[in-house]
């Protein structure tokens, strides 16, 4: 206490100016803090969950969990026979929806995928099916180990990367990337969406089995972390990561005993995508995430997830619940001619990348992403030290060099979200809200933030 | 006048702190500006290069010619055939030298060489042969158009990249890049160094060969483009540019009808080599330079070069006169057990790229590199934003995301230097400086000062 009357003030003023600026006007330095209020309405779910004295122990072990487990590319397989979904079996991104409240895309690119499977002739037969409720199921990825970009659409003969814990043999899956523009994922279905896929399932995957199993185990986790220092956050920019795969498989894609004119088509058609390793971030992002699932007290956020109409979020407390709320339209840039109108709201299971601690969270590794997603390399910044203060951790793995090699912000908690008001910032891709259009434009988006207060509510119920 | 007196002074101070210091007490505002006196001696030859009426016209149209010349890959040929050099004609890095004066690296790589191109059997055995002064030719790579990373020794047996500007024509050459430690050009010469040479010049060589003449000319600077957005500065990270190379050329290698186990070998090589563009971000860097070449009263540089004892620049005002100064050490970070007591004085063509904007000017853009040549990720930054002072331009195609897209410090004009004496900041590679040791470090280095004094007086007595 006699040191308090010794020393001249320190002041840190929170909230309205009013106070501050009476301390400064005698003469005192003032540091003022940015700070809001706890969301509205929280304020005892907060404090039972906040005094819950499994709490802190619960998050470092899902944080712990989630940073050190390892994700390999093992194999490459038809999701038929590694899901074992039949013709008439679909899966979709996000949390669980049906036919009546999908949107567009999802829409689209389920019509699509029902010619694929040969349900129907032409895409836009299946809408009857569809409609009907019966003859056919339709349920999320994530309730099947798997995620999907966008709409996030899996049937039984799209071939799946399979992606494995090597401690747990754990496995998590997603289908191969088609590219950008006018793509199954974004809704599209035209002739040209389907065989490209068709090629993708006979010659293309069939090849990626063959360099799979002959190589080895590729370390998804190592490629993600060089990514982080070559200008990829691993959602919207995966330029890096798509070339070290492909330096990874080549070789044995060579010696693979393929035809060599096979062999360049699959280079060309990979190389020309710089999307092409997105669909092993996501399921190398699950993998890890999932590692934290099922930790009583942990308030840890381990899926986000977007069908198109709803978001929705799981939590590593709270099991298989999804805490919904409407999908959000992104703001960012727009192809060509199209405009905000165009696009549909938010969709897609990609958002498991931020979840991670990659995506929005590591846009200060990738400040080049402001020219696909909109802003200023300040943006990009800020939006990086912005989820320092919604994350329990750091990503030990995944360092930012501009950040002095800090990791990124990871492990999302749900009291943080709900104390700060600060939402995850996404990176995302824009879907044309008709079916048939394919991607409109690319932005920055967030979750609705009504899902947090609800997953809060369900810790809270769960306080011992 | 009268506006002056109205207002409240606005004072800006150089040099000594007390008059800064006087004017603060007096409770004025004052912006402290960084300021040196130009380099002790130079006044009247800054004087009179100062004042020629062409000089800033000539830099205007050097600066054009350089960020405006494209560089594409177009064939890749033996040494011999295409530098027209007999098989005791060697090509050595930086400013001319013989061998009384040639540091380790240098002579061990020319022992390499001689016993490739089957002089002698052993290495050793051509000591006697260079020491005697005849019999051998021994010229700088840039009197031949071409570049050679560190000892830069090119001898007939080795095949090197043809560099072309499709407008005039014009070309530059630079050999493959053979990977890290013990390899010839860090002054290396066991039997593993040169059965990888032979290799390189029998089998990965013509495959090169093969795939550019089947694929047509690569653009390279449209990767150097790419490479800055990726966190490569195309010196000592070409980590991005080297899997762009082979994203480009992989194709018509697969369909080039080599045995798939060659070309297998070939891409497993080149994969696990990061430096493996850096033999051609080179000749592409001395392309672009060289068309600056000869412009009359233009103060820019346009080689910087070192051959292990000096350090010699060139300027498009000077016509083929180089002004050399002793070579510095290097400060950095070491290999394995290695130290400053084991590292030669600063060598290789390899700072072509700095003078034509990238290398240790486009630090900012690779903040990683700092983990290669030591310092902190705020120094990368530093370095390229104290460049722009003693730079007349920026580069339009190679943009550094951190720097709000701001393109590279590109042009570096001797009246600048001479004036702030602020240094070029070359990032080095460091060899032993015993010969036959090959690799010990890589870290920092600037030229020697006196270079640029000596080409500021060339200038000045060339002026009308």
């Amino acid at each position: 206490m006699s040191r308090l009357l010794e020393q001249a003030p320190q002041v840190l003023a929170a909230g309205v100016d009013l106070f501050a600026e009476a301390i400064e006007a005698q003469g005192t330095t003032v540091q003022r803090v940015e700070w809001r209020p706890p969301m509205t309405g929280c304020e005892a779910d907060l404090a039972r969950v906040m005094s819950d004295r499994r709490r802190v122990g619960a998050n470092l072990e899902a944080l712990q969990r989630i940073v050190s487990t390892d994700a390999e590319l093992i194999d490459v397989l038809p999701a038929g026979e590694v899901l074992g979904l039949a013709g008439n079996d679909f899966l979709h991104a996000g949390p669980p929806i049906g036919w009546d409240r999908a949107s567009g895309p999802l829409r689209g690119a389920l019509l699509g995928a029902a010619a694929l499977e040969g349900l129907v002739a032409e895409p836009k037969d299946a809408e009857a099916l569809f409609a009907s409720g019966t003859g056919y199921t339709l349920e999320p990825c994530h309730h099947h180990g798997a995620v999907g970009p966008m709409a996030g659409v899996i049937s039984a003969s799209m071939w799946v990367f399979v992606v494995a814990d090597p401690a747990t043999g754990r496995r998590t899956y997603c289908t191969l990337n088609e590219g950008l523009g006018k793509v199954l994922r974004y809704g599209a279905y035209g002739p040209e969406v389907l065989s490209r896929l068709r090629w993708m399932s006979d010659v293309l995957a069939p090849l990626l089995q063959t360099a799979v199993r002959a190589r080895g185990p590729v370390d998804l986790r190592a490629i993600l972390a060089q990514m982080v220092q070559m200008g990829d956050e691993a959602h919207n920019r995966n330029r890096a990561g798509t070339l070290m795969l492909l330096r990874e498989l080549l070789p044995a894609m060579v010696e693979s005993g393929a035809p060599s004119s096979q062999v360049a088509e699959a280079v060309r058609f990979v190389s020309a995508n710089d999307h092409f390793f997105l669909n092993l971030a996501m399921p190398a992002c699950k993998l890890t995430l999932d590692s934290a699932r099922g930790i009583a007290g942990s308030t840890i956020v381990v899926a986000m997830a977007r069908n198109g109409t709803d978001f929705g979020i799981q939590t590593a407390g709270t099991g298989d619940e999804w805490f919904t709320g409407p999908a959000q339209l992104a703001e960012g840039l727009f192809l060509g001619s199209y405009g905000p109108e165009d696009a549909n709201p938010d969709i897609g299971d990609s958002a498991i990348t931020e979840t991670a601690g990659l995506g929005g969270f590591a846009m200060a590794a990738a400040p080049a992403i402001v020219r696909f997603v909109g802003g200023q390399v300040s943006d990009a910044l800020n939006a990086s030290r912005r989820m320092y203060e919604i994350t329990i951790g750091e990503h030990p793995m995944y360092a930012i060099p501009i950040l002095d090699f800090r990791g990124t912000p990871t492990g999302i908690d749900v009291t943080k979200v709900v104390r700060t008001q600060i939402l995850p910032q996404i990176n995302t891709g824009m879907a044309g809200k008709q079916a048939g259009v394919g991607q409109v434009g690319a932005g920055l988006v967030t979750p609705p933030a009504e899902v947090f207060p609800k997953a809060l509510a369900a810790l809270a119920h769960l306080v011992r």
